[in-house]
């Protein structure tokens, strides 16, 4: 759970010689991977843009279409499982272009040795996922890794999405200064949750993972004509790692009420104790939603009449283009502070 | 590569408590892997169909889509490596439902202190083999795990692709008694070349894979106007079990000539010495395309003129539905023996 020293200072890619565990973490070695390595060799318009879905368009519709690979550990922990989680995540990137679900894939990496039960139990929970998200699994892959080259099961799935002609384009540069900034609910309970398992803490409270598929919620907002000009899963790194992107990606600058953010108390006792920002834990169904400040009082009425929604919050707002790259939060002391992208993550392999 | 005892004789699904390396062979396992826990907890008509790629209809347009992870070992070996392979397989997933390929996506399972010239080569070669292919990656993901839970790289590839309004449904029910079966080139190079570079054989020539897109051949043949009823790539499981397949899923037999089916010197070779059969032995620039007699000459004229149909022929023909569920081989000696399915695969993590 603690980084090496390094990382803290990190080097240019070019200086790494080999790949360390922060290259997966969502913080900002694992953007230096993607700046320097990946993007400049795939070099194409969708992969620059930043999102978590492709958006394309096809005989006048347009469509969205990403793709996740799974490697939480374990692989059942409270609230969840490596396949609720592939199935949920995967809806969720493609809710957050806008997209309603229409087809997913699933393709396992299986490690010699895996039960068959639990095989079972995680393809039952995709299963239900899925089907509760009136959503398909209609392709697949299965693939076998001898013991000691996997961990129990990988997960990839990919997903299909259409966007409705008259939802708006969602998307970073959608983002303008005055827009406010909704969270549906409080945040840093999947990674808190992940780690009481794998450390087996005894909580007094059951803490659950939040992991759940958003495409409804955000369906739902846009049914009721909210003008989404961006939404943000706040999965690995968090929320401050997702709202640094998007300040990145727009040039704004964003302003948090670091009050106003729901967090829930065993979720800040766990952080309190071994020294974790919750702004930084991971979320697998908390998104961050920009939108016109006009309708703020609508948006939170929808979202907290919806079961994913009832501790939805306005938290911030961006105030402008002056300071692009810069997310600044106003203590509950008056006091502010930036928030800056940490290397890696608090905890790897959460999703 | 040798299998163990049990598995000549396999048992149900049920009486495996835990998965086993043949459960990803492509052989009879992992059928009844896919048959009795895959395909009854996803249940849709989707799945159920068995073919490369999900077929489904939008906006008045056919689309395919598929995945495939990809964990062949080693890395990089004679003829590419799992880039390149991680793209062309996906490629011609969607070329095997006559799809042109539209997009694709690439997720990555790194494992800690994979040097990060290995990462940039792989992501450089699947660069070039979407390039050549006029497709795009355009999403994507990053996961590192540590040391000890990966084996360097597993990559997963995602694609979408547009069927033509003019192209027929492809596909194993279109399959009928007396369509002829082609194949474009020798077999079994790819497994060889794996299987030579594993062992460290040294070989007196140099042997390599056969890996390569497929799509734009199987487009070229759409577009003289050969009316290809069905088409599978010779992956897992190689030639024999291609076949086996597609004779249960179409309910018809096929008569396979012997002597017709080409297989290169050195793949020969090593075969005899291993005691292996070629039939069985993967591929990954290789299929069967099933088709009305009548155009057989046209279509193997087409083959013969393209850099990867060079070796092509006519290696047989489906017989009638009278004994489903058999491909009967005619050997060189006037003799007949029917091919059955592995229970696994020669040799795993082919791709």
């Amino acid at each position: 759970m603690s980084q090496p020293p390094e990382l803290n200072c990190p080097l240019p890619l070019g200086q790494y010689e080999r790949i360390v565990m922060a290259h997966g973490g969502g913080g900002q070695l694992m953007q230096q991977l993607l700046d320097r390595l990946v993007q400049p060799t795939f070099d194409n318009p969708y992969l620059a843009d930043r999102h978590d879905s492709a958006v394309f368009e096809s005989g006048g519709l347009r469509y969205a279409f990403t793709t996740d690979s799974y490697v939480v550990k374990p692989l059942f922990f409270p609230g969840g499982d490596i396949g609720k989680l592939a199935v949920c995540g995967t809806l969720n990137d493609l809710a957050m272009a806008g997209a309603r679900p229409m087809f997913l894939s699933a393709a396992l990496i299986i490690e010699e040795g895996l039960p068959i039960e639990s095989l079972q139990r995680v393809l039952e929970s995709m299963a239900a996922a899925a089907r509760a998200a009136g959503v398909a699994i209609v392709t697949g892959d299965t693939k076998v890794v001898e013991r000691g080259r996997g961990d129990g099961l990988y997960i990839n799935t990919a997903g299909i999405g259409l966007i409705q002609p008259t939802t708006p384009a969602i998307h970073p540069a959608a983002v303008v200064p005055g827009d406010v900034i909704l969270i549906n609910g409080d945040i840093g309970r999947h990674g808190i949750a992940i780690m009481a398992q794998r450390e087996g803490l005894a909580l007094e409270t059951t803490l659950e993972s939040d992991c759940a598929d958003l495409s409804g919620l955000v369906a739902h907002l846009l049914d009721v004509g909210i003008d989404i000009h961006c939404l943000r899963d706040l999965t690995r790194g968090g929320l401050a790692s997702a709202l640094i992107e998007i300040t990145e990606a727009a040039r704004v600058s964003i302003q948090l009420d670091a009050p106003a953010i729901p967090v829930n108390d065993a979720v800040n006792g766990v952080c309190e104790i071994l020294g974790f920002d919750p702004l930084y834990v991971a979320n697998e169904g908390v998104m961050a939603i920009f939108m016109p400040e006009s309708q703020a009082s609508q948006a939170l009425e929808v979202l907290r009449h919806h079961p994913l929604g009832e501790n939805a919050a306005l938290i911030g707002q961006v105030t402008g283009p002056a300071s692009p790259g810069h997310v600044h939060l106003r203590t509950a002391f008056g006091t502010e502070r930036s928030l800056i992208r940490l290397s890696g993550e608090q905890l790897p392999r959460i999703c």
